[in-house]
Formats: structure tokens, C-alpha cells, sequence
């Protein structure tokens, strides 16, 4: 599949070279063992050659020469929450899992970074710099079992994304392994460095393609010191969308801005009822954080503008624990979904704030279209949406309409001057509509970057860049 | 120069094939235009062999092509203010002068962007977004003057980096012209986009080297509705350093942090006398912003900080005119030490937060080992110090000496664990320390991007990495 590697057939010696630089509990090649590595949260079911868990960056140099040699695919793994297949080993080959190098997670709260192993939790690490009063900020979903090497790889985001940014923006420095087996050290431990091409950041949101990444610095913040949260129900969803940008021109950056249709909103009640307004196109779930004195009149703000946009009703938190109530609204959306049917095609377009009605707009016309289950909540602050397919994958009939519904929606976020993925990724699923955003210049731009820094294309391949010939499929034969 | 590069003998062709593409008063060829460009705000003096001023991106595409056709370096240049000579055309060749292209600036305050040419001045972009209540938050001293284009390329920071982070945190989307004219357009409109790889990030710092940046999307934030600003003095420096983690962990995030030695503080006072104490080693000048109720709270707590560690006094600004009073010594220092002496050498070594006294320390030693006037100032809160040397470059003496410090400067910041270069950028200047903070590998890398996307090394070549065999000089003959 990719190119004309044929690892099957060096597969022993392969194995026997990597053997000599692993203990055997750390090196796997059984059957059922390979097979637990086929799978992350995205469709595709692709078998590895064998597994390695290394726990030290020589491990990783050694392994990556190995693969070299033989020309043999090599495709790093965190926890496998990857909803764009980036874990995904296409062309089989060797699976780095770094899940077991969760060794080190250091807080230097004078200079206010962690250092830390790629197969940390990403949550502990804002748990652990919580007691120095200190904020790790990004906050994918899966952030309780995410590895940070994979936020990493994909560049993860999270609702925090709106005021705080997204991983990139809290990596000061990596050490990584090249393709070629060289340990580089990127950036550093300073915020403000502009010593050469910024390589840590080129490498952050590769997807494995380009470098495996070893080590991260990450910039911590001061903790705020309060949060208040409200929710606020809309009868029409485009005023939804136009409460986004009046809060944000009101002098207001929330810490979180969430949105929620009205599918959403019934398949939660549906599986727990907490009261929601189920007759209107949309909640906003709005979280400030700083001050606390400076919060009651933020939120009053907040709610202003809101009403000048027409909101029905807005509901303000008296407490943590009432915050944590609304909270769930949200964080029970996916649980309650897969409900309805088995398989969930989460989709992460993003577009120009000031394009959200619109992208609602376009999201109701596909759902009618094809006549599928398609519910929309997210990031909704900072255009970062979840349109998502609820569907049965055992239903073909089905599932070629996902599949033309998926790249109406891709094609939709093009259109209105937005991306393909705000988050997730491009990985497998996303490879093919590559060309209708960045335009055969562009991604022939990026194409020179990875030819130079692994002209073997060892580094998870066929991952980003699609195949001649290639076509969007959700699953794989 | 740069390799076997002959322009001078293809210069008439050239400026014929210019001309087919440029009107003349946009084309400069006169010896004393050409001198004009000769200079940056570095030392070295270079000129160019022709000038070309473009207001269109299918006038640098066209510049472009014939650059390439005859092997000829291109040099970008804004307003001319960079600190490492990254406008400096050391091989002569075309110098592109953005500055007339300063037609767009368009501000989307739905979307909380703003779209702008090249040529147009930083500042002019926050004094437009203030008037929709927004922010573009970087700030370099040189925003009234220098151009975003030059931002771009040289990653500007400022004294709001502490909070707010550098150009390259507010840089969405990017139009750009590459080595062989293609133009390409790099991430987008939304604050979150992982399509692919990070081109925009790579582009912004890469000093002109990678492609020809003709348009620009930038972020912008809600404008703070507050600013508080205290002036607090140290008997030690070290207290001073020590004062700025205090803060840091008690959970406040200061807009600025600037430092100033007893030397910036006493040249200060001989310049124009605003009564600073010139008996302290070190003031410290903190301004916060936010809302004004959280801002009395927060400036409590920055007094308490600074008090546990032994500062002599704390003056708080009562209002914005007695701010802007205390601020006027920081920005007095660059006019206050050249009445020293005439050639001012502006360093940018970025250490972290917890080495800041550890660097005064060893710039301390270099001061009296090279018997220099050697002061101190700069964005103390995020690590980036600015050490100053005056100097007089006709005493070629004295600039032996000169060369010698800067050197150790450099050295001193690298094995306290930072970086060559906080925002000035490598351009010219600190070429030949690279290695030194890098590694041959990690140098390695970045060549092998420069490589696949300028193979003919045409833009601006000499810059960020030496030439085999070059050698640190402030000036050249």
C-alpha cells in the first residue's frame, strides 16, 4: 500500500534487530496483541508488523534507524483517541506506543514550564500544576486519557481554545528523533526566541510525519482565580450565532463558549433529563474566568448582549457546583448521541466566527439532504464546530450517505473561508479534500518539507498527504 | 559574495526586466537612492544593485521570476529598523521596499481580524482595532515606525510578550510569494486550523529566507478596559529577579515587567531628570490590565510580592498621566545611553525567568572583564533582557573589545539554558552563534527546509545561517 515497501518479508530480521535494543515485555508481535493496536476512535482498522514500547529516547533513535534500514513504516501512538486516524498503521510496519513513557512530568514554577514525556495523561498535568497555582490551558475532550505526545502530533484543542489557545501555542520546546535518527532539540525554555526557523512549531500538528517527538517543554500560566458560568437559550439559532460576536465585541474573551443545536439538546434530555429547553434552536454555554470582582460585571455583559440579540432565558451559575450542572449539559452530548445509533462521525470544520449561521445554515440543508442524524454542538467561540453523524456502520446504504454528507460539509467550511479541521486532524480521513483547501501550490509546499525531512516517508505514512488516486472512504475493507 | 552569484554583469538585463513590470518611479537605480538602502538599524553597510518598491502581489511574482531566472538574491525590507541587518543585501542583488505597499488595512470585528499589506506601520493596526474596542497586542518599541511586513519576518516582540505572547501568537493566515513564485495562501481565518502543516508559523521568523510575505491575517483581542502601573525600586538586582517569579506565582499575569539596571537608571537621570533613584540597582516598572475592580486587588498582591523580597519602595501610578510619567524613564533609556557614546550594540539574549539574576550576574563579570559601558534593561518578565553596549565604532579598539563581549554574551545566555535571540533575530548579527545554541543537527534541519524551498538560495541569502568559514564582525568594510 505504501509504495513498494515490503516488510513482510523482512519482518523476522526486523524484529531480531529490535530485540537487541528492547526487553521482549516491551516488544510485541502476537497476533492479539497487534490487533488491540488496529484501532483508534476514527473508522479505519489497520493491523501492525509488530509493537514497540520504547521508554527512553535512545530506544526511539535505535528503533527509527531499524526502520530506516529496512524501509519499514513507523508510526507513533499515545492512548489512540485519534478521531482523524492519525494512529492508524496503513502500510503496516512498526507502532511506537508511548503510552508506558509516562515517566516524567516536571513543574518548574519559577520559570513557569513542565517538562514532561510524551506518554504523560495530559490532564495530570494541569492536576499537578494546579498545586503550584499555576494552568496547563489546553483541554481536549480526552484530555483524562490523552497522551500529551499525541496532543502533540494532532496539536489538540479544547473549548479553552477561545481564549487560551491551543497546544502549539504552550510548547516552548521539543527534543525530537528526525527520520535519519538525529536528537534535535527545538526552541527552548523561553517564551520569546527567535533563533531560526521555528521547527517546534512546524512539528507540533504533523501527525508523526515529520519527527517523533521525545520530550516537550510546555508554558504554564498563573491559575485565574474564578470561573462563572451561564447558560442561555435561543429560539432562533442564527441569534445564537450572533450572541457569539457580540459578546466578543463587547470587550469580553470568555474562557469557554460552547454551543449546542437542538438535537443535541433533545438526545440529552432523552438519556438524562436536567431540565433543558428542548423547543429552542440552541443553548450557549458561556464560562469567564479571572477576578471575581471583575466577573459579576463581565457577565453582566454577557448578558446584555445576549438579550440584545434576542436570548429567551439566561441562567447564571450561583455556585461551582451549579456551574458544574450546566457543565454536564454539554459533557453528556456524546455519551447521549451514540445512543441513537452505534457509530459517530465527528467532524470538526471550522469557520470564521462571523460565519457560523451560515454553517448552520449549510449543516440543516445536508441534514435534509441525506437524511441522516446530524447533531451540532462545539467550540462555538471561536468557530471551531462538532458536526456529528450519527449512524450504524453495518448499514451500507447508510454509510454511503455519511460519506457524500461528510465531504458536503468539509466542502461547506471551505466555502465560507474556514478549514477542514480545527483540531482533529487530517490523519486518513481527511487527506483527500487537502487539495480543495490549500490548493495543489500549497500542499505541493508542504509535500518539499516532509521529502526533505524523510525522504523514505518512514514517518506515518500515508497519513496527511493522500495517495495518487486516493478517495474519501470512513472505512477501510 | 553568496556563492558565484555575477549580478553585476546580467544588472542592465535585469533592470530592463524589471522595468517591464514596474513603472519607473518605482524602480530605483540611482547611486544615491541605492546608498539609502544600504543601512538597517545594525551595522553593516551594503547596498543594493537596484530597488524595486511593489504595491501588488503579482508585482513580487514577477520580481520573483526574474530573481530566479538570473540566480539573483532578494532582499525584503520594511522601514529598515531591524537589529540583526535582516534588510541588509550582503550579496547584493534586488532589495524589495515594501513600504509604499501600506494600502490595506481592513479590520473584521465580527471575525476579530485584521487583514493588512505589508507596508503598513504596526501601530496604525492597534489604532484602528482600538476604535471597534479591540487589541492587536504585539508591540515592539518600533511599532510607530516599523512595518508589519518586517514584524512578520523577523517574529517582533515587545514589552506585552509577557501576557500576550509575539507577532507570530496573532498571525492566522498569510498570503506569500515563494522562491519560485508561486503564491500560496497559509492557514486561514479561524483561530483554530491543524489542515496540514503550520506554514504560517514556519513563514513568520524565517527573516525573508522562505518566501515573499505579501498579505497578512492577524488576530485580534478584546481591548483590556484597564491599566495600572507601579514603579517599584530594589537595593539588589537580585531581589529585583527574584521579585518577578514572586509575582509570577501568585497568580497575576502582568501586561509588561520591564527591568532597568542602575546604569539605564543613571543615564536616565543625566538625560532628563525625572527623579528615579539612581542609588538602587534596579527598578522594576509592572503594568497590569483588565478590569479595573480585579486591578486594585491584583496590585495588592504585586506590592505584597515585591515587598517580601525586599524592595525599598512601591509607587503606584493614581492615574493614566502619572502611568505614562513612570514610563517615560523606560523609553527615555534608548535616547538617555547613545548621549554616552554613539554606537549603540542592542543585545536580545532571552534566559529563563529563574536564570534573570544569574545573567546579571555574568553580564556583571563581561562588563568589568571588558571595561565596557555595558547597561541593562528589557522585558524582564518573560526572560528577555536587553544588554546594551555603548561604544564609540570609530575606536576600533574598543570595538575589538566590543565583539568580544558580545560573544560572551551570547555564550552566557545559551549555558544559562536561553536563546541567541529573544525578537531582534539572527539576520546578520549572531549568523555565526548558531551552532553554538543548535547543534550541527539542528542546524542540519532548518538548511534542509531553506534547501527544498530555495534551492537557489535567491532570498535573502547570508542571513540566519554563516557561510563556511565566516566570522562574528560588527562591521563590515
Amino acid at each position: 500500500m505504501i509504495g513498494e515497501i515490503k516488510v513482510k518479508e523482512k519482518l523476522q530480521t526486523i524484529v531480531y534487530d529490535l530485540a537487541q535494543h528492547l526487553p521482549s515485555e516491551r516488544l510485541l508481535t502476537a497476533e492479539h496483541d497487534l490487533f488491540s493496536y488496529a484501532f483508534d476512535a476514527s473508522f479505519g482498522i489497520y493491523k501492525p508488523d509488530v509493537v514497540c514500547q520504547p521508554t527512553a529516547t535512545e530506544e526511539v533513535v535505535a528503533i527509527v534507524k531499524i526502520a530506516e534500514k529496512f524501509k519499514c513504516p513507523l508510526v507513533s501512538r499515545g492512548s489512540g483517541t485519534s478521531l482523524s486516524g492519525g494512529p492508524l498503521p496503513v502500510g503496516g510496519g512498526i507502532v511506537l506506543d508511548f503510552s508506558l513513557w509516562n515517566t516524567k512530568l516536571e513543574i518548574y514554577p519559577d520559570d513557569l514550564v513542565a517538562v514532561v514525556s510524551p506518554g504523560v495523561i495530559t490532564s495530570s498535568i494541569n492536576n499537578l500544576a494546579e498545586q503550584y497555582g499555576l494552568m496547563y490551558p489546553p483541554d481536549p475532550s480526552s484530555s483524562h486519557v490523552s497522551t500529551i505526545g499525541g496532543n502533540l502530533a494532532e496539536n489538540a484543542g479544547g473549548p479553552r481554545g477561545l481564549k487560551y489557545g491551543v497546544t502549539k501555542d504552550y510548547v516552548l520546546g521539543l527534543e525530537i528523533v528526525t527520520a535519519d535518527g538525529r536528537v534535535i532539540n527545538t526552541g527552548g525554555r523561553t517564551v520569546k526566541n527567535v533563533t531560526g526557523y521555528d521547527l517546534t512549531k512546524l512539528v507540533v500538528g504533523s501527525e508523526g510525519t515529520l519527527a517523533i517527538i521525545t520530550e516537550a517543554t510546555l508554558q504554564l500560566i498563573p491559575k485565574p482565580i474564578a470561573t462563572k458560568t451561564a447558560l442561555i437559550s435561543f429560539d432562533e439559532i442564527t441569534d445564537a450565532g450572533k450572541a457569539i460576536s457580540t459578546v466578543l465585541s463587547s470587550g469580553i474573551l470568555p474562557a469557554k463558549m460552547e454551543i449546542m443545536d437542538q438535537h443535541s439538546i433533545i438526545a440529552v434530555e432523552e438519556y438524562e433529563p436536567l431540565g433543558l429547553p428542548t423547543d429552542v434552536e440552541a443553548i450557549l454555554l458561556i464560562e469567564l474566568d479571572g477576578h471575581p470582582k471583575a466577573l459579576n460585571d463581565e457577565m453582566k455583559i454577557v448578558e446584555d448582549a445576549c438579550l440584545r440579540v434576542n436570548a429567551r432565558s439566561i441562567k447564571i451559575a450561583a455556585d461551582n457546583k451549579e456551574a458544574q450542572q450546566l457543565w454536564r449539559a454539554r459533557k453528556l452530548v456524546s455519551p447521549a448521541i451514540v445512543k441513537i445509533k452505534p457509530t459517530k462521525i465527528s467532524e470538526d470544520a471550522t469557520v470564521p466566527r462571523s460565519k457560523i449561521p451560515d454553517m448552520f445554515k449549510r449543516l440543516k440543508e445536508i441534514r435534509e439532504k441525506y437524511q441522516l442524524h446530524l447533531v451540532v454542538f462545539g467550540h462555538a467561540g471561536d468557530g471551531n464546530l462538532h458536526p456529528n453523524i450519527i449512524a450504524d456502520a453495518r448499514d451500507q446504504e447508510e454509510m454511503a450517505r455519511v460519506e457524500l454528507a461528510v465531504g458536503e460539509i468539509f466542502q461547506a467550511a471551505i466555502d465560507l473561508g474556514g478549514t477542514l479541521s480545527g483540531e482533529h486532524g487530517i490523519g486518513l480521513m481527511k487527506s483527500t479534500f487537502m487539495e480543495s483547501e490549500l490548493g495543489a501550490d500549497g500542499l505541493h509546499m508542504m509535500k518539499l518539507i516532509k521529502d526533505a525531512w524523510d525522504p523514505d516517508n518512514i514517518l506515518n505514512p500515508g497519513k496527511i498527504f493522500a495517495e495518487p488516486g486516493q478517495r474519501f472512504v470512513l472505512k477501510n475493507d
